[in-house]
């Protein structure tokens, strides 16, 4: 099965576990819209990669750690867009969840899915038990504070915002807990696979900032220009275009030096390689990997 | 110790678990006034008093499940209050954390706040790994979709509501795990206490309504009234002040009955009609029990 169809049948089976009529029907109905359809789903993408990598002995841990990364991702972009942050209208080419559900649906469905997503990680326990406290443990501090992507949305109410923490929480710390759980999902070391999701993430934002300096908002499904319109730091504003490629490039290429030895380490760096060349507008692609 | 000193202490060793340098200062703040100084803790000290029924073998998975279930209703409250659904300019006495903090602190703080719970509760595998899945399945499902606190508060976005669907997952979803997380922390099995935390869950929500109803602001340390304001639902607008009164005695009554067979059975029936006897205001005290 492709990594796709696992990931989209494991979302769909944690989605599913909360569609019951004693669900009320626009909850339910603004939990699904949050998740599905999905965007690249790079995260639990990455999630699966590195499990592979790691010999995947249970891969039906590995597509719930996978869907709780995504879920949790979703729930952010759920907030994240809310009038009192973002004030997005659209998300994904289509309207934002506050937009089509109303304000208090928003809050409430990244509340479930936030819970949703430990659910799903708690189901894994019929497996492999043992391994249940540190897939918990990591996801918790992928998104809780001090410096999960939590924190990292609160250094946007900070006078002061410090760009490495600020991005580290905000992107790198879903990144990081994407190759932890990888690993941890198939039973090895979560620590030597941080850093690989670290330089990931960072790239991923820098990666974000420039298709908000350049991109389309029609292909994006999401507005452009925010980073300046609300003065929120980006690498582009801070590094030009050309820098940020650059630094773009760099990152990509740490990342794959950092991959630590074991059975799958080719078709991981492949893996890699391939997701970065997506990473930006055609125009800018051949300068980036 | 006392049972009040050790939820103060476990709660406080969750706060301090994110203050941390790393962590925006206004987010930790946040976290930190949203719990302290607390309300009744009614809960947590429901979920203790269970557990010491039980045996209480293990204090400090007590103890960590009683923090949980409090730092779940404090989430709740702070996004109960937002604007977009209660609007509430008070609570426990001082401001809103949205009031005080700002809305967008007051939605990340409340996702801290969730996630805070689970990681609580991981921490507990260092003692006893085997409970760790029951323990976060019961939390789960007190308070995500379908039957959890969020959705009783997403009740209140539909055309029609339930009554009691919506006062079984508003307010008693959270008694009902406390009551299971105590005997889970102890090591036994949950389902015989859920009838127990099912009745006091929907007395409390009976004696809150006409606390609403008849309440002094002042003593409160919230608005009164609100139920009218806003249309929700409320046992006295139903049944009317007596009604509601009796209604509450008998829901008292049959959960004292309810309690299982335990060595601590006779101090628990004290403890419950003790807590029943503060529930309203005095004016109404010798009617209730």
């Amino acid at each position: 099965m492709s990594d796709a169809i696992r990931i989209e049948r494991a979302l769909n089976a944690a989605v599913e576990s909360v569609e019951f009529p004693e669900c009320p029907p626009n909850l339910a109905a603004a939990i699904r819209y949050a998740v599905f359809p999905g965007g690249a789903r790079i995260r639990p993408r990455l999630c699966l990669a590195v499990a592979a990598a790691c010999g995947d002995d249970q891969p039906a841990v590995t597509d719930a750690a996978a869907a709780a990364i995504e879920l949790m991702h979703c729930a952010s972009l759920v907030h994240d867009d809310l009038p009192c942050f973002d004030d997005a209208d659209m998300r994904r080419s289509k309207l934002t969840v506050h937009r089509e559900f109303g304000e208090r649906l928003a809050v409430l469905s990244g509340d479930a899915l936030i819970v949703l997503a430990f659910q799903s990680l708690a189901r894994v326990a019929a497996v492999v038990p043992e391994r249940l406290p540190r897939l918990i443990q990591v996801v918790g501090t992928a998104v809780g504070a001090p410096c999960g992507i939590t924190a990292g949305q609160a250094w946007e109410c900070e006078q002061t915002v410090p760009l490495v923490e600020y991005q580290r929480a905000k992107t790198g710390a879903l990144f990081a807990a994407a190759t932890e759980l990888g690993a941890i999902a198939a039973g090895m070391a979560a620590e030597p696979w941080r850093a690989l999701g670290e330089y990931l993430g960072e790239a991923y934002q820098v990666a974000d900032d420039i298709r908000d300096a350049t991109g389309d908002p029609e292909k994006l499904g999401k507005p452009v220009g925010r980073d300046v319109a609300l003065d929120r730091p980006s690498a582009t504003r801070e590094l030009g275009l050309e820098g940020a490629v650059q630094r773009l490039k760099g990152l990509v290429k740490v990342a794959i030096e950092s991959i630590p030895e074991c059975p799958g380490a080719e078709e991981l760096r492949a893996h890699i390689i391939a997701e970065s060349n997506g990473l930006l507008p055609k125009e800018l692609d051949k300068q980036a990997v």
